[in-house]
């Protein structure tokens, strides 16, 4: 645990140590990962979540299939395989083992130096998505003396190897002693606001309360937020925002009530090949998890469910997009594809 | 059970048969209750909830305090007093049990018949609410070949005595042919749409399916719904509409994709005493509700929470409100202060 710090996942020598986020919040277990059957399990049974952290743990599982096989090495390729696929949808993972793997030919110490590095551009993102999330923040509702910054799902430390996107937001203006609340809505069908985002605002010691998601366009309503503040799992080049199931229920209540509605998210996550959110595919994940709750049936036997697991914010409804690089400005007329100098 | 039929609840000679609703969805009980202590008990710890069916049942109470006391007697009085603040805040209940008791004089078959009576127009005003409302949603929806309706809590015969308000229209929708899918959002935390909504839909049969609360507005932003129906809490003066949490969240959902949105609730609903929504006080229910899901704790040890029992859909966003006298068109202008001949 000393090891890890506030680090969702690390390297260690020989072995990957993560968090397992599937036992948070009730208990905090340190997995040891020292074979890629190991890591390939604990990715499709997300015990690793979030694209920036399954690609960090990708690259580590190179070097880890390098240890057991030798780099180069037939059962060595099939190992990376193994890893690129652990979860079918998630490009992120894709494209950090390939990198990492490239670095093959060069030897061993080659693959873990790459994947070290793909770590710290991960950390250096968070840090610098903070900053200029926070600097953003204060200028939009600069009239605040501090801030109450409403948020959903889990953008934080463990979604990525520390600190987070919109959560890494909410932490820096928490650290600059500038925080008044953060609220975090539970997000179902699986929780993770409820279950991880308060657990990462509680380990931080920041001021928060957790809501139902239903309440977070009420309380806007209320002007109870100054701020809203949201992760992304894609956006489209004309700025529309693909993320979780509830981001857009936020955004029109933030709309209505003229609060400022930020999309937080590393450059990778825009997507240039999509025009609009019209061509984004909304995934439905099935009834199970909305006719469950961590294990408990809710609804009689037998019903059915939608269970979509995101949806798209126009561009139109997000005030601006913070990216590692650059902040766009949708409010003033700015797209993804503006060439804003960053 | 065959006594009950459609009927949440109903008088069986001597006694109240009521379905325990906190035994839905996974067993359906029906409680036999033939004196005050076991009403008093069963609405307190919600076996029937709903102003309607609470209004219904306290008359009856009323009822039974004269077979227990005798019609007048000091301990009658005292059982009344009892029944009367079962629930502190349940207006309805208060005003049907004063009404019942108040043929006190007239001796136990005119408080029977009273008690009757009320009943009877519970029921007819369910009946009245879903002939009016489905009426509406043809004209509103009048493009469509079947409707797909929105809803959110539990608006059904379980809150009435039979049929309901909200989800009484989707029924006369249904019983016409005319459903083609009855969408139910959850309702956290007490998840009241997943319980009981969907258990009544199973039961009459109609297609339905649930989804989490966030899905609500991102459906209707995809046009996934053709009309959106609720009850209310309380209505102002000016229309403005208190309900259960995550109504405004469809409301302004509803208003960004031009998909009308319709309140359904029985005419002693509205309070021309409250000017508009800025009157209306918001109670927090504490953190318990939130943290917990059907026992099981979802956040981090210690977490808080806003847990905001209701929130307030301002009346422009609101297409018509359907009472059992009338239909108040807010979109052309009307208000409930508007004499409509209803």
């Amino acid at each position: 645990m000393t090891e890890l710090g506030e680090r969702s996942l690390d390297w260690a020598g020989d072995r990957i140590r993560m968090v397992d986020q599937t036992r948070l919040p009730d208990a905090y277990v340190v997995l040891e990962i020292d074979d890629v059957a190991g890591l390939v399990d604990a990715i499709g049974r997300l015990a690793v979540r979030g694209a920036p952290a399954i690609g960090v743990a990708g690259g580590f599982g190179v070097v880890l299939a390098a240890q057991e096989h030798g780099a180069g090495t037939e059962q060595f390729a099939a190992a990376v395989e193994a890893i690129r696929t652990a979860r079918p949808t998630a490009v992120n993972l894709t494209r950090m083992v390939d990198r990492v793997a490239a670095c093959a030919a060069e030897g061993p110490e080659a693959l873990l130096a790459e994947a070290l590095a793909v770590r710290d551009e991960e950390v250096a993102a968070s840090l610098a998505m903070g900053r200029r999330g926070a600097a953003l923040v204060e200028e939009l509702v600069s009239e605040a003396d501090a801030v109450t910054a409403l948020t959903i799902c889990n953008t934080g430390g463990l979604a990525t190897v520390e600190r987070g996107t919109a959560l890494a937001v909410i932490r820096t203006i928490h650290e600059r002693g500038r925080l008044a609340l953060a609220i975090a809505t539970e997000t179902r069908p699986l929780l993770q606001g409820a279950r991880l985002t308060a657990w990462e605002l509680e380990r931080m010691g920041a001021p928060y309360r957790v809501i139902v998601d239903a309440a977070g366009p009420a309380l806007l309503s209320r002007g109870m937020a100054d701020v809203v503040l949201v992760g992304a799992d894609r956006i489209a080049a004309n700025g529309d925002t693909a993320n979780k199931i509830g981001t857009f229920a936020l955004a029109v209540a933030a709309r209505y009530a003229s609060i400022p509605f930020v999309v937080v998210a590393p450059e990778s996550t825009v997507d240039m090949d999509t025009p609009s959110g019209d061509a984004i595919q909304i995934e439905d994940r099935g009834a199970d998890e909305v006719v469950n709750v961590r294990g408990t049936q809710i609804t009689p036997e037998g019903s059915g469910a939608l269970n979509p697991a995101f949806d798209v914010t126009p561009a139109e409804l997000i005030t601006a997009i913070v990216t590692d690089r650059r902040v766009i400005r949708l409010d003033r007329g700015e797209t993804p594809a503006t060439d804003t100098g960053g």
